[in-house]
């Protein structure tokens, strides 16, 4: 069992400290569109880096276990929150991944390993709505 | 309908640099038990504190529209992942929290408005796993 721990101070407005103990703090606010500080992240975009970063962790670690050389690994998320009988909720995260590898033999491989990936990344499979994954590789 | 776009660049290792459009990069690494960096944000924690964080903006949000005057709130977060079958997966999120109040006589009053907010709240409202929210008032 792993345990990860946060912590979050109040400041003013609706913006706040993130904290994680030994690591740099983030500052937080509500989305400009809900009366937050703008050039913050906000608790919606740290779910939508949190899905999108585990699925390059766990696509770096699978690609080890397959003895695949990346290149490059890059990607793009964007994540949809929809008003709601029940309030606002989260309809579906989009992740565009590009991978690059050294070799055009290797491309379809890479792909794969995505598509393995979005299997075992703990994150977006612990979320309720879809994450729709496209990955693509480069030769570089 | 709201769209939260982020980016991620791979470093090295299995470190990235997290973006989001007009906001500061937040370097991201594997937790160091998975070959990642130290003192370093991971997908996990950042899920931890999407949770946490969100809880906050709609605790403050739900105050507002009860005209309840908060002097103070902090919380502290701890995520639960565990292996199953399936893979890694997150079994649950606890989430303390402590609200400030000028006056004793608001403080169940405070306590409610977590209640509130843990309903509506759209971070936690999208996760598989239990989030447990304890929330007490303190006066200050």
């Amino acid at each position: 069992m792993w345990n990860f721990e946060t912590t979050l101070r109040w400041t003013s407005g609706t913006t706040g400290a993130a904290g994680c103990p030994g690591k740099p703090d983030v500052t937080v606010s509500a989305p400009p569109e809900f009366g937050g500080e703008a050039g913050r992240w906000t608790p919606e975009d740290l779910l939508v880096s949190a899905i999108e970063s585990c699925l390059m962790m766990t696509t770096l670690n699978v690609a080890q276990r397959q003895k695949l050389e990346l290149k490059g690994y890059a990607s793009k998320a964007t994540g949809r929150m929809e008003k709601t009988a029940e309030g606002l909720r989260f309809s579906g995260v989009e992740v565009a991944i590009e991978v690059t590898v050294s070799d055009p033999a290797l491309a379809d491989k890479a792909v794969k390993t995505v598509q393995i990936a979005e299997k075992y990344c703990p994150v977006s499979n612990g979320v309720k709505f879809p994450v729709h994954v496209v990955a693509t590789a480069k030769v570089g």
